[in-house]
C-alpha cells in the first residue's frame, strides 16, 4: 500500500487528488495538508468527502510528513516547494509537485515568468517532466516529478506527433485555449465570482501566461530546435475542461494522411489518449470527470494549415489525474490504476 | 458474471447505466437496445464511450434479450413495458423497471395521471416498488423491479423517518423540488434547448405533476393512514441534481432530538444515506455522480414546522445508480458493488 | 432635472441604477460613490459603461452630497444609513434607501434579525417602506424611502391580493425561494465563486433569513392581524431573477375565479405587475432586466391548497427599477420614466 | 413613423428586433411573421412580450407586407428571400435581409458554401452589404440592405483598419471564434438541448463554415488583393455574445502606437466600436444587450504577431441591432435611435 500525503489538499487540484486517490487500490492518504484549515475537518472544507473522508486538515510540514509516507504531492503556489525542498527530503520520499517550481529547467526562463526568485535551482536538473506519455521511462526511475500543467497538457499532447514528426512549420503554430473556471483556483477574487464568469468569455495573460515558456520548451525538445508560440487561454463559464485549438503550417505534400499516421505512431498504444474518428471534433463534455485527452486534426487545403484540436479535464488529465499516472510510473504499479474513470455525460 | 440488457440505452438515464456497469465488477452488459439508433455505433451517440464501448444498438426485443441475459433495464416511455411483458418472460428473466409502469398499486391512478390504459395490470401486484432502503428483503426475492422516480426517491426519503414515526402532521406536508435538467430527458424540444433554460428558472406541473401519486402511496403505507400532497417540480439550469424542500407541522412536543433521533434510526446504517450535521443544508453539487442522497432539517420554533431538505443526483441514486443497487439485492451482490462514487466536486 | 447621487454605486444594485438613470429622461447622476473604489474612474470598474460614465468614484459623504444633489440612493451595507442620516440631511434632500435600515417598524425586531443595533431610531416611523403598487400616495410625499428587499418584494405582491381580499388562511402561508447570484453581492466570497454555484442548488438561511420579518410586517398590514410564514430562500444558478412559489389553505368555498379577480383588483392597472393566462407559470427569464413582476396562481381541488408564483429581476423590480419607480414618485415623474425596459430573451 | 415588417419574427434575431424596435421612437412593427405560429398571439410565443405586443403572427406574404410597410426585415433561412424576391417588390418597400443571401456577390461561391442554387442573382450585385461603420453612404441610397453575419461583424471589425492601413500580412491571419448558443437558432435539435451545450465547449464547421467567404470578401475589398482566412467556430455555454482572437503576423516595423492610430483613424468616431484602454481585454457580457463592438489588440514582440480581439452581443450588433441601424440609415434617422443601450451587467 503506498502511503500518500498532499501539501494543498483543500485546493480544486487537492481535492481532485482526495477523489481520485480514494478509488485507487494500493494507495491511501496518510495527510491532508492545507495550512488555511488546519484542524479542520477536511469533509467541512468539501463536503461530498461526508462520511467518507473523516481526517482532520493537518499543516506544511515536509519534513516531518517525508518520514510518514511513501509519496507526497505538492499543490501549493509557486515557490512554496522551491523554498523547501531538499536533497535530504528526496532521499526519504518521492515527490509528485504540481506546481510549476521544477517544470523549466532554464532557471532564467522560470524567474522572468513567474518574477519568483528559485530558492532551490540545483535541484531543477534532476526533476523529470511528468508528461507519461512522453516521459514514461524518466519517470519511472525518478525521485521528483514536475508535474505538467493544465494548458501544457493539452497543447503539447495535441501537437507533439506533428512537431516530433516534423509535419508542420513550428514557426507558424498559435495555441488558442480555452479553460473552465476551476483553472482559477478556489481564491475569493472577485473576477472568479460566479456572476463575474457566468455569460461571459475573455481572453486573459495574452502573449505573458506562464503556461507559455512550458509548452515551448517541451516542444522544443521535439522539434530538435527553438520552438516559440502564440499562447492565449480564454476563460469559458463552465467547471472543468481545455480545448485547444492549434494553427500551423504543413510542411509541403504533408496530407491527412500522414498527419493521422503520426498520431498513431505516438498514440494508437496510449490508453489515455484517444485520436477521434474522422470529421469528430473533441469536446470537453466528453472527457468531463476522466483521465483522457481526446485529439483530432482538420486540413484546410485552401490555407495549407491544420487545424489540431485536444480536449482534456484541467483537473484530472490536467492535474490531479496525472500526477496519480506518475505516482503509479513511480511504484511500478499499473499505469491506470485508479484512472479508470468512465467519464461523465451530462 | 451478471449478463445485463439494457432497453432505452440511448437516453440520459441510460446513458448513465452504461456508465455504471462499466465499473461493477461483476456485471457486463450484453444489449445496448435503442430503437432511435439501431445499427449505430453506440459510442458514436455517446461519444464518451469512445474505445470503451465497442458495441452497435439493437432493437427492442424484450423476448429475445430474455434468453441472453440475467436482467434488463428498461429506461424507456411509460407504456412500453407493460405493453410487452408477460408472465412467461418474467420466468426467464430479471427486469429493473425505470418508467413508471409499475411504481403505482392501483392501476386507476396510474391511468388517470399518466393518461395511458395499462396493457398488464394483472403483474402491477407482483412487482416490488424498488427503494432499497424500505423494501431492501421483498427486493432480494422479487421478479420484477419498479424503479422509483428521481423526484420520488429524493422526496421519499427525505420525509420518511417522520411520516413513519408519526412525528408531523401528513395533511400539512408539502413538498417543493427542484430538478437539473437532464430530468427532462433527451428529446429535441425548445422548452430544453439551452437558450431557453439557462439563466431561467420555473415551475411546472404544478399540482399534476406524475411523481405526486407515487409520493403519496409511499407515504401512505409509511404513514398507515392516506396521504395527500402538494408536490411541485422546478426546472434548474444545471445538468444535473434535484433538492426538496419539505415543509409540514410537527406533532405537539416534537423536538430537534427526537427529529434527528428518527433520521438516525432508519439511515444510520444506510451507506447511501448521509444524514448531515447540524445546520448544514443539503446541496446538489455534494452528491453529483455518486449514489448518496443527503438530508437535514431545521425546525422553525416561530411556526412549529419543520423543514425537511433532501438532494441527490437525479440520474444515479434517482435513476441508473438506484437500479444498480436493485440489481445487486437480486442477484446478492454486495449491495453498494459499483457504486462505491465519491461526488465529483467542482 | 432630477439631480441625484449614489452611494454604494459599485455593488451589482449601484451598478443597475446607473444603468436605469442613464436612461432617465429627467435624472442625472451627479455622485457616484464608493468607498471601496475612491479615484478609480467608474468605468474602470464596470467595463459596460465605458465612454458612457466618464466620472470617477467618490467617498461617502452625505451631508455634502445632499447639497448638490435633490436624491440620494444608498446602495449601502446594513447599518450605514442609519448610523449617518440626520434629520437636517432630510430637511435638504429626498432619500431613497435600499438598504434595510428603516423598513422594518419595530426597532427591536431589526434588531433582533439584522444583529446590529440602530443608530437612528427616531426616524424609523416617517420612513414610508417603498413597495410602490401599495404604498403610492404615502410615497409621494415622503422624505425617506425604505426600498423593499428583492426577496419581499416579490414575495408580497404574489401574496398581497390574498391576503388582503382574506381568501387565504395566512396561519398556513409559506414561501419558497429562488434567486440568482447577483443577489449575494459583489464581495468576494468562496461561496460565491462559479465553482461553488454552478452546477448547484442548495437553501440557505432556513427559518433565519433576515426578509422574513419584512415580508411578515407587510402582510401583517394586509391581514389586519398579525401572520408568521416559513421563508426559505434558495440560491440557484444564473445571474439575475427571483421566482417565489407560496402555499396557503384557500379559505371555503373559494372558487379560481375569486383569486383571480382578486389579483386584478390590486393590479390590473398596474403596468408593472402582470398576471398571466391561467396556466402559464411565471418565469424569471421572461422578465429579466425588466421592471415587471408576473404573477399567476393555481389551485389543488385535492389538498384545498392554492399554490402562488411570482417572478422578477431582482436588480430592477427587487431593488434598482423600484429605487427609480419610488424617485419618479418622489418628484411627480410618470412612474414609469426611464423603466419602459423590455425583458431580454433569451 | 417608419412602418416595419418583420419576417422570421419568432427567431431568436427576430425575438430580438421586436425588442429594439419597440423602443425606437419614430418605427412601429405592423406585421409579425411566422410561418410556424400563424394566427398564435405572439406573445404566447415570446412571454417576455406579454401585454407589450397584442398581435397576431401572420404569414409570410412578401408582397402584400410590401404595400403595407416602408421596411421589410427578413430573419428568415437561407435561400427564402431569394426565392420570392423581385424587382417589382424593391421599387416598393426597403428590405433588409439578416439572412446571407445576398452578401456574398459572387454567386459561385453562395452556392458552394451553402449548397443552394440562388434564385435572383439578378439581384446581388445592387445589394449594399451593410456593415454601417464601412458601407454608411452606400447603405442610405440603397433598396436592398445585407444584414452581416454575427461571426463575420465581429471579426471583420476587429480586424479592418490593420487590413485596410496594411499593417498586417493577411496571408497569416487567422480567426478563432467563440458563440454563445442564440446564434444556434430556435430550432429543436439535440445537438442545442441543455445538457447537450451546459459545461461544455467545442469546435464545430472547422475549415467550413460559412461566414468564412463573407468574411474573405470584405477584407479582400479593404486589402485590395485577395485574403484567405482560417476561420474556426466554437460554441460555448451562455446565451448571447461572440468574441474573437486574431493573430497575424505585423509588418516589419509596425509598432504598437501605429496600430492603435489605426484603429481610432477608423472607429474615433464610431458611436457603437469602442476601442479599450491598453491591455483591457474584451469582454461578451461588457456588451451584453447593446449595440456595442468592444475591440483591442496586444502585440507579441517575441513572435512578431498581433493578437486581435473584438466582442459583440451577436443578437443586437451582430444581428438586430445592425438591422435598425441599417433601418436608421435608410430613412435618415438618427444612426443610434433605438439603440442606445446600456449594456446589462451583470
Amino acid at each position: 500500500m503506498i502511503r500518500a500525503g498532499i501539501i494543498g489538499a483543500t485546493g480544486y487540484a487537492g481535492g481532485e487528488l482526495v477523489r481520485l486517490l480514494l478509488g485507487h487500490r494500493n494507495a491511501e492518504i496518510k495527510w491532508f495538508g492545507s495550512k488555511s484549515y488546519i484542524d479542520k475537518k477536511y469533509a467541512n472544507v468539501y463536503r461530498n468527502m461526508f462520511q467518507i473522508v473523516e481526517d482532520t486538515c493537518l499543516d506544511d510540514n515536509l519534513s516531518e510528513l517525508a518520514d510518514q509516507v511513501d509519496v507526497i504531492f505538492t499543490a501549493t503556489p509557486q515557490g512554496y516547494l522551491a523554498s523547501v525542498l531538499t536533497e535530504d527530503i528526496l532521499n526519504r520520499v518521492k515527490i509528485v509537485d504540481l506546481s510549476a517550481d521544477y517544470r523549466i529547467k532554464d532557471v532564467a526562463v522560470y524567474e522572468k515568468w513567474y518574477q519568483i526568485e528559485h530558492k532551490s535551482p540545483q535541484l531543477i536538473q534532476e526533476a523529470v517532466y511528468g508528461l507519461c506519455e512522453i516521459n514514461r521511462e524518466k519517470v519511472k526511475v525518478a525521485r521528483l516529478v514536475a508535474n505538467p500543467g493544465c494548458y501544457t497538457t493539452c497543447s503539447i499532447l495535441t501537437a507533439y506527433p506533428l512537431v516530433k514528426e516534423g509535419l508542420i512549420d513550428t514557426d507558424t503554430l498559435i495555441i488558442d485555449a480555452k479553460s473552465g473556471t476551476s483553472g482559477a483556483g478556489r481564491g475569493a477574487k472577485v473576477p472568479n465570482l460566479f456572476c463575474e464568469v457566468n455569460e461571459n468569455i475573455k481572453a486573459y495573460g495574452v502573449a505573458s501566461h506562464r503556461h507559455t515558456p512550458e509548452i515551448e520548451e517541451q516542444l522544443t525538445y521535439a522539434a530538435g530546435k527553438e520552438v516559440l508560440v502564440n499562447f492565449t487561454p480564454h476563460l469559458v463559464p463552465m467547471n472543468r475542461g481545455i480545448l485547444v485549438t492549434e494553427y500551423a503550417k504543413l510542411k509541403e505534400g504533408v496530407s491527412s494522411e500522414t498527419v493521422r499516421a503520426a498520431y498513431e505512431k505516438y498514440f494508437a498504444k496510449e490508453q489515455f489518449v484517444r485520436l477521434l474518428d474522422e470529421d469528430d471534433c473533441p469536446e470537453t463534455k466528453w472527457v468531463e470527470g476522466s483521465n483522457y485527452v481526446d485529439v483530432n486534426f482538420k486540413i484546410d487545403e485552401r490555407t495549407g494549415r491544420v487545424i489540431l484540436m485536444g480536449a482534456l479535464d484541467n483537473l484530472v488529465k490536467g492535474a490531479a489525474g496525472q500526477a496519480v499516472q506518475n505516482m503509479n510510473l513511480l511504484f511500478g504499479e499499473d499505469e491506470a490504476e485508479g484512472l479508470k474513470l468512465v467519464p461523465m455525460f451530462p
